[in-house]
């Protein structure tokens, strides 16, 4: 190892790719990773966009990473230098009560989401995991470095906090508003439960291609057709059993609201930065559950399962490849989908 | 059975005690029942206020009553003249898809909150109970009418709305905005759940004495103490388990949603006329569910049984007796409870 | 309707597609349908080998068909003549504790599986159906016969018996004792979650091919590969997620226990005659859940839906067809699978 | 510290409480803690009977212990000397599979049950605690000793294993088969659940006596009464909602399957040496669900926040009381509990 590079946070719409020091054991459970496959996540222009102040300027961006093991510190039982291992955007301390529960985005000791954020993240050649045997998962031989990247937020969350929040069941009908790629995420996440109907809205009608391709059988232009029609259409009157709010507005948190059945369940995967208005004089009458939250990362290992097993199909995700030296153009693709046609963007050794 | 008297909804601020037809079959899966132990509901306030537009001027109120059966249409399988019953505020057709899955609330065959809202009510000397098999339970001996009424709606609706989708679990600290009847309700469902706290909060000293009594640990006058540094000083600096809105205003919401912890859950029994702001600003990372609901009462056989163990004591809850035909009375004591302390008032012959 | 003719069963060793009455109303809540459609199952066999003593000669054999309403009772309120109907092995009173709780199956007041059992049943040219409001399902017009009357008994049985007793989620392991019709659909009900293995274990290679066609990744032939390894090998040493015991003997279920990991689920849905061994001494310590049930039908409605979006394919279940007056040579081809590879046979007029 | 003393195991039959070397701290997770409170449990008189071989001659007993930190290895981060902690029967490696799951008992990375077993254990003045960050509980002040080290092991297993897995709901009629410590403590864990009734079975009248004392409201003295028509005499004719094994026989397995209503749950909580007969024969249509266990620990901490808010009464519990020089007496009363009436007996300093 020597000096190295990774993309820097310079303040608010500044970033840079430049020299920084090579990272080191500062704790006895972290670990130090060599990059090998990483790439880039809304929420990262969301700091470059300075919506997320307590990352300060200086700090190294990234949670979302494959990377081979370096060192250990005296304190990490289940990894060895050499190890394939995912870095995944949550951190566990393992001991406090929420990680006790599996719930650990909500760390109290530490961690949950700090990479890219609080510490220094893994868009660099070598990165620093706190807490790293229960903060990585080992890769087998079989799951591509590309695959298991977008295990690294993507997925999880998609799952966790769409689908299973959610409670997507056989034969629901699913509506998903967005669909970047956390919204089309979604869509294969719920393809797990074998809904009756995934029904996909977004602006672009591009990304509703994409939507179809990713196993949507209903599209509909936001602004055009009215969704709770088609909604009530597919499902005799009564609404979605499911809405999944994947942009992060207060408009779109209302539209899945309107769109759910009595019983039905508003799972909330957008991060938002207003209030919305809650329609209680309508809402309160109607059994609806409204769930939100930051993914815990509890999935991971089954999700790999899955792929070892090939039973969950990433290949139409990532949009774009570079080299990690081509890390500030690969930006300004991500940043720009609509010329771009950007989903997810990797850069690798 | 000759002409007798109901409690006459006649518009806005209008009521009266007047004499009206005697029920009739009309359905043949219709049962009539002699009125013997009813109650006032606030809701039924609200239609009085003018707050219920489909509540038609000329409708007979009431949602809650102990009765005898007089007579079953042919198509009622399980009653027979004489049986001494419980009428439920929930009638169920039975066969909608709803009813199936046991969500008599949301009934789309005729039946959900229908009886004192858009059919005549119970709160007369006689009364029509459509779909009686399943929305009657037949009473064992050992239950009193007194105990018994309160199980036709603010037992379950504290139970199943407040208790079981707030998912209260042994250890839990509970919050409840609000000590009215339902408030007070979902303190003693509450501790069917053997919570570690029950913290309510109300305006009114004299409610929160009431909540003591029902078995909270701690209260909180609104506008006196903050209630989130109380919380966080249960909690360890985490906020509530479970927060339960029995009031009906943005202000108690947003106070609910104020006090859970990351992972808590807020369940609305509120009855509400306004919207809500819900700062998703905040929540989105917070891993909360909000529930709503109407009380589909599929938990009154299980409370029964609780009543015949002498399981729950509900002898508090009563604090006014009065004879059906001071319905009038009734009335202003029910709607003045600041003045008369009423919690609950009870008619019978 | 004219004196019609019914498959009648004379005791044991006795059947005959002989003359019978026309059906009748008999009970306000019954309805006379004309059977299109109608199937047999390894049940009908059992009582033909007099191993349902509660069966009495005379009783026409049958629970699984699609009709056409002719006549309906005063007391049915959701069926009028010319409807499409299933006709569902469970009938439901609707009223009693148990079909409050959509646990049709266990029936209290007259329902429960009856048709060909305890009243004359469907393998007839009419039959009727009592409580047929909630032990009928009108169908669409884009599901057919043949697809529909597989949702009468075989699909939610291997639905909600095996797969969701069997708490099946995506990414799990999954393992099926016995390739038999009801093995084959818990394979298909099983990959509604997305297990990442799916193992079927049989006698018969024949029915192995079978169970590849449905969708099983692993297959193994019972008496050859040692089972154990082979679960072993496909899960880390654990052992499987979960078991489903589809044959009804006491190896099997011993197999299944032997298969799941700690923390795994053995799903019983094949029918016994005899007790078997649980090892407790080994399992006590082991986490396991061992569920029992017969089908209560309430996720026929879901099915139903999944049949009309295209999300459920039927198509290799039927393996023959018979006119309705061909009901002898049928059971014949029925009964003997090994030699005529039979899963599921229709008769249809 | 120096030399110490402790309770050695010395092959089938054969204890003595002598000296040993003082424990250090052997890996980085380790802590060592000075025992002030310890008790005996039924498991280690099977040990002592021979029937755990893999437990070897000169281990050190015990698994249920409250104490105070004495040192910590340097990977242990939630610890520090001074700290009153509960050390738990279960220890946990915090990284494998099942612990991220919180199911700690079933430790994949040298965890789960190991203290007295295949470490040395606790009964003993001073005791090494590996894996101490997740195998230790910090004890607030007020909870005393005697109450905490009751939540080392018989509460949280008689919570889980028999509550949690028996599913007990407000409202269920519970049978308890043995009311030896365990099922004692099955009682109270029972009462936070408020089901309707409590039935407890046991040979011993003084044994049914003290049921009564924790909450029992029926109880039945084996051999005498039929439990079977107790039990359909309290449900309708049904039986038990959920039964509670407690003892680990095969007959008194058997018992709690005959005694359950269909769609109950069978909870195992005793430690079985031998196979019982399952009667799938019956049970196949009965919808009942079997559940084994070892404790995970998961649900201490909530354990521990009812005991500060004084919701969970453990008096009773403790019926003698040893000096810990005096552990070969002590032993002595509680292997003999139908002459000295001993539940727990605790040894303290």
């Amino acid at each position: 190892m020597k000096d190295m590079r990774g993309l820097v946070y310079g303040g608010p719409g500044n970033r840079s790719w430049t020299e920084i020091p090579d990272p080191a054991i500062q704790d006895p459970r972290d670990a130090v990773i060599r990059v090998d496959a990483v790439t880039i996540c809304g929420t990262d222009l969301h700091i470059l966009g300075g919506d997320v102040p307590e990352t300060a300027a200086g700090r190294v961006l990234g949670h979302e990473a494959v990377g081979t093991v370096i060192e250990t510190g005296g304190g990490v039982a289940g990894l060895v230098a050499g190890d394939r291992v995912l870095a995944s955007c949550i951190s566990a301390c393992g001991i406090c009560r929420f990680c006790r529960e599996g719930v650990y985005g909500q760390c109290l000791g530490g961690g949950g989401w700090i990479l890219g954020h609080l510490v220094d993240g893994v868009q660099s050649e070598y990165a620093r995991i706190p807490f790293a045997d229960l903060s990585t998962y080992k890769l087998p031989e079989q799951v591509s470095d590309e695959s298991a990247v977008l295990l690294a937020d993507i997925l999880p969350t998609s799952y966790e906090v769409g689908v299973l929040n959610g409670r997507v069941q056989p034969g629901d009908t699913v509506v998903i508003v967005g669909a970047g790629p956390i919204g089309l995420a979604a869509v294969l996440a719920a393809r797990l439960y074998s809904p009756a109907h995934i029904v996909v809205i977004d602006k672009a009608e591009s990304r509703l291609q994409a939507a179809k391709m990713f196993g949507a059988d209903t599209t509909i232009v936001a602004g055009g057709e009215d969704p709770r029609e088609v909604l009530l259409a597919l499902t005799g009157g009564l609404g979605a059993d499911v809405a999944m709010e994947a942009v992060g507005t207060p408009q779109t948190f209302e539209l899945c609201a309107s769109l759910v059945r009595p019983g039905g369940r508003i799972a909330n995967i957008g991060v938002h930065g207003k209030p919305a208005t809650l329609h209680l004089e309508d809402l309160w009458i109607r059994n609806v559950t409204i769930t939100t939250g930051l993914v815990d990362t509890f999935s991971t290992p089954k999700l790999l399962d899955m792929l070892v097993a090939d039973r969950l199909d990433l290949s139409h995700m990532i949009t774009h490849r570079f080299p990690l030296e081509d890390f500030m153009p690969a930006y300004d693709v991500f940043a720009d989908p609509v010329r771009t046609g950007a989903l997810k963007v990797v850069l690798s050794r």
